[in-house]
């Protein structure tokens, strides 16, 4: 039985791992959950699966759960401190990083730090602190897992090759809902259809960034830093599908691939059950009944974002930091509509553009490099939208 | 530097086997070769690659290559006898076991008994004989690595798995020429349009097994012996650009599967070189370019030879021997244009119908039934045809 806490449990990946938990309730028990700000479904939470401690962003939410749960012996904590404690508290087995953006770094450190099994679906974590994690899971022997659908797949495909036969990696990308829209009508699309993602169900920030194919971009970074690739071993191909998520290239040339059904819950089973499997929570993958696969190559006027990530792959050291905020801040804008679409990689472009790099070392640099960069890239929202 | 024989060195598994030493002369050096009787192809191999030993099917044909080779110290024999000491012979490191049909068996038999690495194309062996063979390895410690591309696919998805994870492994076929064929013509296939595969380039036994599907049939049967599985958990899918060659299902829902260009020379390399690899010879897959992969259920009604297949699967014992017996007799005949292409399917029905259940134990066993069951399809031939 093993002990998990959920950092972000009321979001898309918090609801999909206490899914695949409730189908393997020998195997996992939760003791802990840290959430935003959706106090009903915490509070559903708290009642179906009994944790220990949860953890709110707000004081006045974690007041109002703390009353809801006076007879309890359940301790209720709030803000960063909270999902920290979380993190690194030695009585659990695996943490599920699931807080999105930046936010997620300090709890994931922590779990890192305390030696867990972390279930990484927080992708900036490793994009902005890559090196970091890395040198600090070595530190405490704790096991990084990706959750992201891609890197689980990569990791998949690697078992049991020698890493020196690896030749190249290439993460899928569906495209978004934008794949196959004229060039030109891409300026007029709004919030609702960047949001109507044809194959993954996920959170608006992840959806926006699928659509710009940022989010590849950012998982390209990723990879870099899970399986210490070289930026040039990476690449990424459009599948429009969402069922082959990784394709491993041999020196051989042989290719191992990676398929399941597009649905969150089987990278998120792998990285609890992981190195071991359990029985599927899903009908299993039909290909005569889907047919085709299909591959593109990825578009460069579709998506001028994916270069821009490239190039910090490439640059290393603070570049993915400054890309990742300007990015966060450049979504926000879309969402909150002040900005339109197509000025999401305008935004972006800007922002970088001239950028210097700056050596981070601890997580204080990078958490300066991120304000610095959020900062330019509200004020050029500012002064040009 | 592994020392390699070749059985069957003329064939096509043979001709692409030395090419791919060719590109790895460093790692490999050619110490036998076996050929049927084109003189002229091994007397161009003994030249190039300078075996030791060499043997023909024919008494004549070793006299006039020993003849030609006077003044060296190559040593020439000939017959199944022949053929038989190569895969025996205790100075070579790797067997490559690439005769077609039935005589493939005892060669490869000896290899397995003396414990070689036995790279193994000859796929009657596995399916005649392969509850013995797999006996004869464990006692002798030999490995037998696939050389068909769907094996050796199911060879790759597998390692780093755990074994009791897989539940379910499918093997893809390329549907042969007549995939789309209006069933009403498939009556009047001549001999060279069942040989005009639309991906492979093979032996003309294999092509022609191919578009009847029992290819896929034997295969099976293959895939059972070679990795230890049951009947229930092996498929078969259409898949035309046979570029997925194998995938295997976990019981988590995740698919691994393997992918390379169509081409035999990345199978036969991934043998030579198990469990390491080399560098490629050939161009990287190119999935943009290629497009689609395109999969499809098998059409009873088009290929009622699976059908069969899957009945001799089940049954074990020596309803495979009987069956392949068969396959062999009617397709020869087909080649020979004595029968026609839906004939094949209706003479190997007519053999194996109320087939009665042999237990086969040993070698003489075996050849027993492949005996009986050959005069007895030929038998079917002669009165109906």
């Amino acid at each position: 039985m093993k002990k998990v806490a959920i950092l972000g449990s009321t979001g898309t990946i918090g609801r999909n791992t206490l899914d695949v938990i409730r189908h393997h309730r020998r195997h996992f028990r939760v003791t802990a959950l840290a959430a935003g700000s959706n106090i009903r479904l915490l509070e559903e939470q708290i009642r179906e699966f009994r944790p220990e401690i949860v953890s709110l962003e707000r004081k006045e939410d974690a007041e109002f759960i703390r009353n809801r749960f006076k007879k309890d012996s359940l301790r209720v904590t709030h803000g960063l401190d909270g999902a920290q404690e979380i993190g690194g508290d030695p009585g659990n087995d695996i943490v599920v990083s699931a807080i999105t953006g930046i936010n997620g770094l300090k709890p994931t450190l922590a779990a890192v730090r305390a030696g867990k099994s972390v279930a990484l679906a927080n992708k900036e974590s490793m994009v902005v602190a890559g090196s970091l994690l890395r040198a600090e899971a070595r530190k405490s022997g704790a096991r990084i897992i990706p959750v992201d659908s891609e890197h689980s797949g990569v990791l998949q495909c690697l078992a049991g090759e020698n890493r020196r036969n690896v030749k190249k990696v290439t993460l899928t990308a569906s495209g978004g809902p934008f794949f196959r829209t004229a060039l030109s009508e891409l300026r007029k699309k709004t919030v609702e259809e960047a949001l109507a993602h044809p194959r993954w169900k996920m959170g608006k920030k992840v959806t926006v960034d699928s659509a710009t194919l940022m989010n590849k971009g950012l998982e390209l970074i990723e990879a870099r830093w899970l399986f210490d690739f070289k930026p040039g071993e990476l690449d990424v191909l459009i599948h429009p599908q969402s069922i082959v998520h990784a394709l491993v290239e041999m020196r051989d040339g042989s290719v191992l691939a990676q398929l399941s059904p597009t649905d969150m819950k089987i990278p998120i089973q792998f990285a609890l059950t992981y190195p071991e499997r359990e029985d599927a929570v899903l009908p299993p993958l039909d290909l005569a009944r889907i047919g085709a696969l299909e591959f593109y190559p990825v578009e460069a006027k579709r998506y001028p974002l994916i270069r821009l990530a490239t190039w910090a792959l490439r640059e290393g050291g603070s570049a993915a930091v400054a890309l990742n905020a300007a990015n966060e801040v450049a979504v926000e804008a879309f969402l909150a509509r002040r900005i339109g679409f197509l000025a999401i990689s305008d935004v972006i472009h800007r922002a970088v553009d001239g950028y210097e790099q700056r050596t981070v070392r601890t997580l204080d640099d990078i958490l300066d490099v991120d304000r610095l960069m959020r900062e330019r890239t509200s004020q050029i929202i500012q002064q040009r939208y």
